[in-house]
């Protein structure tokens, strides 16, 4: 709680702060504001790994200054040698252990020489400096080494399936069945952390800086029309089923018509189609909604978003993202979530080989909207080139494999991919339309118009959030009039309104013009 | 990002507000570090809710100071009186709109005059002071309005089943039905914000202050042993079901043999057994596990917390809780869940009358632990007084009911009940046990050894959080021993540990001592 005095005490910094940043001529403009908190808050709190245990410190904390003190750590044996020394490891680090040899410590000897690697340990001992030459500089607390004076095995552990070393390769179903004892490896430690903390900064961007309230939607819902891949789950009434859905979409919709204004959610999302290596039976998107909002306000949401709580350790990113039409992605990359760290744009050479007395060109060249396209590949290993999209990206695997840096795993090449179609033909029945994406979608509003004419030539106002060739987020602006909500469904979709008659009775009693958005692959790319 | 410039500048602050601490004589320990930082945060970060749209303010924002300013407004229409004025709600407030009455104004006149209740409008016009004895003190815009220069109904709402205030009791239906009309009065509002502001500052205090990983762990998993309250989920392997997990207990205590460490999650969690008003088949608890912990550190740890997330505008809450056993706790309320904020215990006033020659009474005392209690209730408006415990809680109703002021409903009194008995024995069949809490429940240190000798008395390490008689939070010291975790399985609770190998496998590869707490019905206790 805030007392009087500390209160006191904020003002007055809270003006300096201000004062400091006038001098640099940062004006005070909600741009501004926007951005300060994070650079404080980032720099002023460090979290205190010791607070409410008895350890003084972890172990990965130790340096030259600690000399002299007694410490008291807890950890895990990484490894043991010969009796004279062990390294004690936790989730910050490692410290190297000396055991005593004096007969006066002999239990302790006892202890420390004979626990199997991977017991659990409290060490309390005093820091000293490591011998001249022996110190390791490529450890972080390689300086230093505790000499123990007391030591207790707290829990002692059994002879393992495999060694938790980063280099080991281990089998996917041996990872699996022991996956407490991979997540003591520091590539998945620092891989929960990275997110933990992504997650946290996305929430204050969001939360404290913007106003948005993370609010809780229930997964426990009724079924969504054509959700085939929904989970379901039977309730206590005979015949009757609850289901998981794969989106919060329906309740957040609702929450703008409730006024909410600026919604979001960490949402837990399910999906029935079983497991692949980037897709699961159940992931976690970003999810988020805003009143009164348009396409740019989002995407210079998302943009800060991001900026905000990229991890300071991988390459910068900078704003605003391109942006590309559905149109111009298929064109020149055959995909619609083009990777846009290297080149190798399809061309279309029509216009070159028209004049060519080559057959099968002519041919093709003949037909209506008939083209001839092709990809230009720098310092040609590959002979075949005989397709495009797909091939260009096995191009450039090909070309990678041959030795080329074409794709820079360290780039972070955002993109937003715009102007999709609201609609296509149905696979199974070419002439019946579907919802390109779903039939909340917002048409584009030069397009509003062909809604009623030409339904196959309208626009929508969905955007998709593209990053090194993968679909990492995408959203749209929402239908907020319930008549033209109708119309998609009764006469575009030729779909049954009755079974989102809720949704669209909401839009009836003052819906206000919303839109979102939802990231969901971003943070398993981020992973190392 | 943090750019070189800014990040300078934060270090120099930092320093300035050691600095203004110190002159306090404030010391730099790890206590003053924990509850800092939540203070500058409180003052510093204001939430900009104008971001990204083109509204310039909200409907409660706007003051004296704005008057002049040209403002654009996005709301619903409150009400709206002969054409001359309406009130546009946001969910920050009202602003009185006054609606032209110029001949170059026809047209806004028009749209505003006619705007049905709850439409969604914006308005752009002038800040005005309201004239001289039109003020409205109540009304936090009370001392402006704004004169409408333009206009634009945005969506416009037919009538509703029910009136969008607070002092209109709807049925529970009919709110259920329109639940996104309720979400719009003030108090839904206010609670769904509450809610996300106070597990924001939680997940602050956590993760910034003191390092606690957000971990999610799934939800689809296989089925606890006697969880008969678990959802199931049918899979796509015919016969085979997931099952919604009560609670993360397994998945926390497995990431602490991972050697997470600290680990924390706003965790989903679902229960099978029909709704009640205070329990819902899914709902969320603060999920929380530390290793190399004891009881006195989770304590703190939750007493800490609590402090920082505590909405400023309620009563203060002092640590640390009182703590009390179980024992005192049935001796003296007659309930393991007291409700401190009165008195009225129950006494034994066998003593008193073991000298009396009452036939009934001296027939009670010959049994062996044979007593006779009483509740002193002031001013005896109660004629009937037969019962303990729940007695206790129906006297004070019915006091409170005729006038006297017993139990402060602003008040929070937090209490620990410490010391449960591990084992009860089963309603059923009394001469078998079982967990009073779980089977991973650790013996109280003292105990231990009666374990193997007479489990019905030994006491556990479990710890419940209760706050003006109710559970709030619950939570124990694990068992970290394999061979112990086996024992109580197997020789105690006599059921088949094989169910539970995974996990008491996992204790033999080096489990570090855990324990952890979950916080439940907190949020909705909070909530007006």
């Amino acid at each position: 709680m805030i007392t009087g005095t500390r209160a006191k005490l904020s003002v007055i910094v809270l003006q300096a702060f201000f004062q400091l940043f006038q001098v640099e001529s940062v004006s005070f403009t909600p741009a501004w504001w926007v951005s300060a908190p994070c650079v404080f808050q980032s720099w002023f709190v460090k979290p205190y790994f010791n607070s409410f245990v008895t350890r003084t410190n972890t172990c990965g904390e130790l340096r030259s200054a600690h000399v002299g003190q007694k410490v008291t750590l807890y950890g895990w044996v990484q490894y043991q040698r010969q009796g004279l020394f062990l390294v004690l490891r936790d989730f910050q680090g490692l410290t190297q252990i000396i055991i005593p040899q004096d007969e006066a410590h002999s239990h302790v000897k006892e202890l420390l020489s004979n626990a199997p690697v991977e017991s659990v340990v409290r060490v309390t001992g005093i820091v000293s400096s490591r011998p001249l030459g022996q110190e390791n500089p490529k450890m972080p607390t390689g300086d230093i080494e505790v000499k123990a004076e007391t030591a207790e095995i707290l829990n002692s552990c059994k002879k393992l399936p495999f060694e938790i070393k980063d280099f080991i390769k281990k089998s996917e179903a041996l990872r699996m069945q022991y996956r407490y004892l991979d997540l003591r490896s520091f590539r998945l430690q620092s891989n929960l952390r990275l997110r933990s903390q992504m997650v946290m900064r996305m929430r204050e961007y969001l939360c404290n800086l913007h106003g948005f309230v993370d609010v809780e939607t229930p997964t426990l819902f009724k079924r969504t029309p054509g959700g085939a891949k929904e989970f379901l789950v039977p309730s206590r009434e005979a015949g009757k089923f609850y289901s998981l859905p794969q989106s919060p979409q329906q309740f957040k919709q609702l929450l703008m018509v409730g006024g909410l204004d600026r919604y979001f959610q960490v949402a837990r999302c399910y999906r029935d189609e079983g497991s692949r290596p980037d897709r699961q039976p159940e992931f976690t998107q970003i999810d988020i909604e805003m009143s009164f909002v348009d396409r740019a306000g989002i995407q210079r949401l998302i943009e800060g978003l991001l900026q905000h709580s990229w991890p300071e350790e991988r390459a910068l990113i900078m704003t605003p993202f391109p942006s590309m039409t559905y149109e111009e992605a298929l064109a020149e990359y055959g995909t619609d979530k083009p990777d846009t760290r290297f080149g190798m744009k399809i061309m279309d050479i029509g216009d070159v080989l028209r004049g060519s007395d080559i057959h099968f060109v002519q041919n093709a060249l003949s037909y209506p909207h008939g083209s001839i396209k092709a990809i230009c590949i720098p310092q040609g290993v590959v002979s075949d080139c005989s397709a495009l999209g797909a091939l260009r990206l096995f191009s450039a695997s090909l070309l990678e494999a041959a030795g080329l840096a074409l794709r820079d795993p360290t780039a972070f090449h955002f993109l937003w991919v715009v102007d999709f179609p609201l609609f296509l033909p149905k696979a199974k029945n070419p002439t019946e339309l579907e919802s390109a994406h779903h039939p909340f979608t917002a048409p584009h509003p030069s397009d509003a118009s062909l809604l009623y004419s030409d339904p196959t030539k309208v626009r929508s106002q969905h955007y998709d959030l593209v990053l090194n060739g993968n679909e990492v987020g995408g959203g749209s602006i929402r239908i907020h009039s319930a008549e033209q909500q109708r119309f998609v469904l009764e006469k575009v979709l030729k779909e049954d309104s009755e079974v989102l008659s809720h949704l669209i009775e909401a839009l009836e009693f003052g819906a206000p013009p919303h839109g979102g958005i939802a990231l969901g692959k971003l943070l398993f790319l981020l992973n190392s």
